[in-house]
């Protein structure tokens, strides 16, 4: 029989995966392809430190941390769709996201994947204020890490500044601050060439 | 004048560079040496998880995600020191980190600043139930990296039995349960050809 500790380290074992997924973004310093691991980090200490520009009700920074935490491991099965992506990829991205968190959080005991379900539906939700932060916040790592690569993944895939805009403009649901800031950048980038105009 | 945000921002650009900091352990699916960035990541998600095998008052789970996210950061200047490095290492390291978070924390806005240099020694003092949670988690996870990877780091350092449990074994201060785990996982490591017997 397996124990309650066992099952939770088989899952903390699988999720090491996530280490090997990888993302469109690129690491600032050695230019490599970031990784889903390396990302929900950044995001968790994003978190930390800009919830205070959160314009709403408070919101509970242990939830958003939650979610950021465990957002993408269900890109161990299904794999990184990245946001310009058709929007054919986009529809199977649903279901193949939604049988990869009942393969992987199907692993945890019964109470903790019930947790993980839940917090992973509220992120994608984007409906409650912790998850519409944790979106933003999700939003604005990639916008700073190509900026800050002078814009080599939007280069890569022909990326236009009006594209960026609309993907990303949610960020205002939760701050206009960020989204502010993150406006700013873009421009730049389309003065410095990092980024095609529309 | 540089505000707040931009304080921030430039922090958060600056913390992109743990994700180029190798640690001894590897990753478990392709045998590459792990970064902080992904270990703390790991450690995110393990102190989610674990969090009910901790033996003693409740923990502010918070508090703990907020020193797991954060604790490596000074190997940016510092570099990373493997746990079964000479003492001597060890003795320089302690003031090596202490530079690294002035300098690295000194990027954020005072209040943020303060609240990093807390959390970081109240993590290394060990001390409160948080820290003590926190770096037992710290030691389980490379064990659980090790041991499913055929031992390749104790191998490549020469590392015997006895070494693992002596530097390990605070563990049992936060955990008999997971002490248990590791310890029956060290004897099997040491059937299976590993890891050195003493």
């Amino acid at each position: 029989m397996t124990t309650r500790l066992e099952q939770q380290i088989q899952f903390i074992l699988e999720a090491d995966r996530l280490k090997n997924i990888f993302r469109q973004s690129y690491v600032i310093s050695d230019r490599r392809r970031e990784n889903d691991a390396e990302h929900s980090w950044h995001l968790a200490l994003m978190t930390l430190l800009l919830s205070e520009h959160f314009e709403g009700e408070k919101i509970d920074l242990l939830r958003v941390l939650k979610m950021v935490i465990i957002h993408d491991i269900v890109e161990i099965d299904a794999g990184d769709t990245f946001i310009y992506d058709s929007k054919k990829n986009h529809e199977t991205q649903a279901i193949r996201e939604r049988e990869a968190a009942d393969r992987l959080f199907g692993l945890l005991p019964s109470d903790q994947a019930d947790e993980f379900h839940k917090l992973f539906n509220e992120f994608e939700a984007k409906k409650t204020p912790e998850a519409c932060f944790a979106a933003a916040i999700d939003r604005l790592q990639p916008l700073l890490l190509n900026f800050n690569t002078e814009g080599v993944a939007w280069k890569r895939h022909g990326i236009t500044y009006s594209q960026v805009v609309e993907r990303n403009q949610h960020i205002q649901n939760a701050s206009s601050a960020l989204w502010n800031y993150a406006r700013k950048l873009l421009e730049e980038a389309v003065a410095k060439g990092y980024l095609k105009d529309s």
